[in-house]
């Protein structure tokens, strides 16, 4: 009877029609296929941050207007965001080319994912699409494009040295290279939470540091001398890397975890064993490692906050339901990110349940309370 | 009772387990997701053209001994053969420059093939594999190796300019951009044949006359000067192109249909609409459209054959029956080529038959006669 009246919780027959990034679950791993993060959350971000990255794209092309032009992207996924950025880009560039009278740039488009990222729906369904459809906005004229994938870890070297004009990541760079080591007095938390002992902040602080100035060191080779990269992570304000802002939609999943626990659903010692490979940094600790690395320099830093609940405010046109439901919604969000890990964790067996109990926590705290992202967005350009 | 004696005809169950390529009809297209042509004869012929392929890389090295190496594999697939020649490549490369005490250079390995290639399983099962041996056989010191995949017709610009260093394309090159227009009076044949009317051979060849040459001005626009390609084609000794070396295994596919159609089980309009987007091309033909073109210089043209059944003289160590059945073997090799088109065309519902047939009647050809592909392998620099 308590179940009665709220939406069905099999998400995953809903999955096919909604933003919800592939998973497979690869043997060894973390369990993560793409570094993406809530898709639907990350489209209006890529939206918010547009005039941070249509101005580092023009002051880039309006350096030296060069005949070619390679845009990366880190952490692509392969959803309807993949190519929504890359779009915005080309046309950027195009507007300004025709202004001024000059012929098309040469376009490579290098996407970037784990080897678990459903490269082919990228290449077989999305891609058609896109080439259409730009063609249709840009109008004749258009040079080529050229598209490319490269698998792998943005934690280590992937494309030719040199070779880079604009990087673009947004939502992904959040992800750790790995679980820090060290966290096995974290208990019930599954991330930092206020009550995660200091040792466990310092382990996912010094993750952090490692992974992006390793992040930075490899794009550094990557990236042409006054070549540009625009960053946004999930991240903080606070100074405090246990501070709600990043950790407390974690906080709420361990408590649907935790409830789990007591009931004799899961077993203590494998929540005690799991924790989130993610680290939400602050824009401090994210111009820190700039700083150290040294071969970038930042161009502008922001923070932007955006609802859990992406549909907030909104009207929606279908009067669909869900779309009301925030609760749902933002389980459902999290669930495509969370699942693959979860899984490979926990199992199969556990993740209706935890959904239907995470959601329901969700929808009481956003009745409550103020719940929001916040995005770090950098901006940076290679020194010479 | 006629069909008792042979192994079962529904090949497709076996597939998983041979080396064949992904099928996946695509709408409104030729029905090819790759250019892959009869794989298990591939790996044959890539190992028969080695000498060839490690002498352009050697001189290729050994002329400039670049810092990076980018190497494109046009027609890759995604089976087993996939990676082979690029280890090969590297191998060789990687023996010259420890003999030599010089650093690894950067490796880019651009591997290509049509969007409907199965991308996925290159990413995610044959390159960790690779990587994994290809370190264990060079040892360390090893530069690093990055990957790529170009989705798209390399009848079209794929690659950035001035990008490559080395091209190889294996068994790809017969496949043309489309079924020649025209082709209206090749009756029940299906390919250029010696009772097909002088237009039709006239189509198919000046349909591989454009192919060719724009592969090749779009080649020229990538490669940068003194660059290398070695490429292969099934092709012809013969200057007559419907000579029996390049159109008897698909004469022996016509009859089948034919038979079929005699029957009453596929419709004659059907069969006569029907022909196959290739052209299997004789030395001097090749040269023509080189010249023609004028950015690349012949280093050496060769001409060598390969048994219709790979595993003729050898042995097969686990005894099992279907190596020795050669009609089977070579009717497989066929299959995982021609199923895609002959289904786009006919439906699924002629398959099993149509290659039942197709493998009595290529048993009993080879049983009494010569049966081989005959292939024509060109090595090229890019003048500069």
């Amino acid at each position: 009877a308590k179940h009665k009246d709220r939406p069905p919780c099999n998400i995953s027959k809903r999955k096919r029609n909604m933003e919800v990034i592939q998973v497979l679950h690869m043997k060894g791993g973390l369990g993560k296929t793409s570094y993406a993060t809530n898709s639907c959350v990350q489209k209006k971000v890529i939206s918010m941050t547009k005039p941070i990255t249509e101005e580092a794209i023009t002051k880039l092309y309006c350096s030296s207007f060069p005949t070619s032009l390679a845009i990366a992207d880190l952490g692509c996924s392969s959803g309807p965001n993949t190519l929504f950025l890359v779009s915005e880009l080309i046309k950027t560039v195009e507007n300004i080319r025709q202004k001024l009278g000059l012929g098309s740039p040469e376009y490579h488009v290098l996407l970037n994912d784990l080897p678990g990222n459903d490269f082919n729906t990228i290449f077989r369904c999305l891609l058609p699409d896109f080439q259409t459809k730009l063609k249709k906005q840009v109008g004749p004229g258009l040079g080529p494009c050229l598209f490319s994938a490269f698998p792998g870890s943005f934690y280590g070297r992937l494309f030719p040295k040199n070779s880079l004009h604009f990087v673009h990541s947004s939502y992904s760079l959040q992800w750790l290279s790995q679980v820090p080591e060290g966290l096995k007095n974290n208990k019930r938390n599954i991330y930092m939470a206020s009550t995660s002992p200091p040792n466990v902040l310092k382990a996912y602080y010094e993750q952090f540091q490692r992974d992006f100035l390793c992040f930075l060191k490899c794009r550094s080779e990557e990236v042409v001398s006054g070549g540009r990269m625009v960053l946004t992570f999930l991240g903080r304000r606070s100074e405090d890397p246990s501070s709600k802002e990043g950790c407390y939609i974690w906080e709420l999943l361990a408590m649907a975890l935790d409830q789990m626990v007591s009931e004799g659903l899961i077993e203590e010692e494998k929540l005690e064993s799991f924790n989130i490979p993610q680290y939400t940094p602050s824009p401090t600790e994210v111009k820190s490692e700039v700083l150290q690395e040294g071969s970038f320099s930042i161009d502008r830093m922001d923070v932007t906050e955006v609802n859990w609940n992406v549909y907030h405010n909104e009207l929606n046109l279908q009067g669909d339901a869900i779309y009301q439901d925030g609760g749902y919604n933002v389980a459902q969000c999290m669930r495509a990110v969370a699942e693959p890990l979860l899984v490979s964790h926990f199992g199969e067996g556990i993740i209706e349940e935890v959904f239907c109990r995470y959601r329901e926590i969700i929808t009481d705290r956003m009745s409550r309370e103020k719940t929001e992202f916040v995005n770090v967005i950098v901006a940076l350009t290679k020194k010479s």
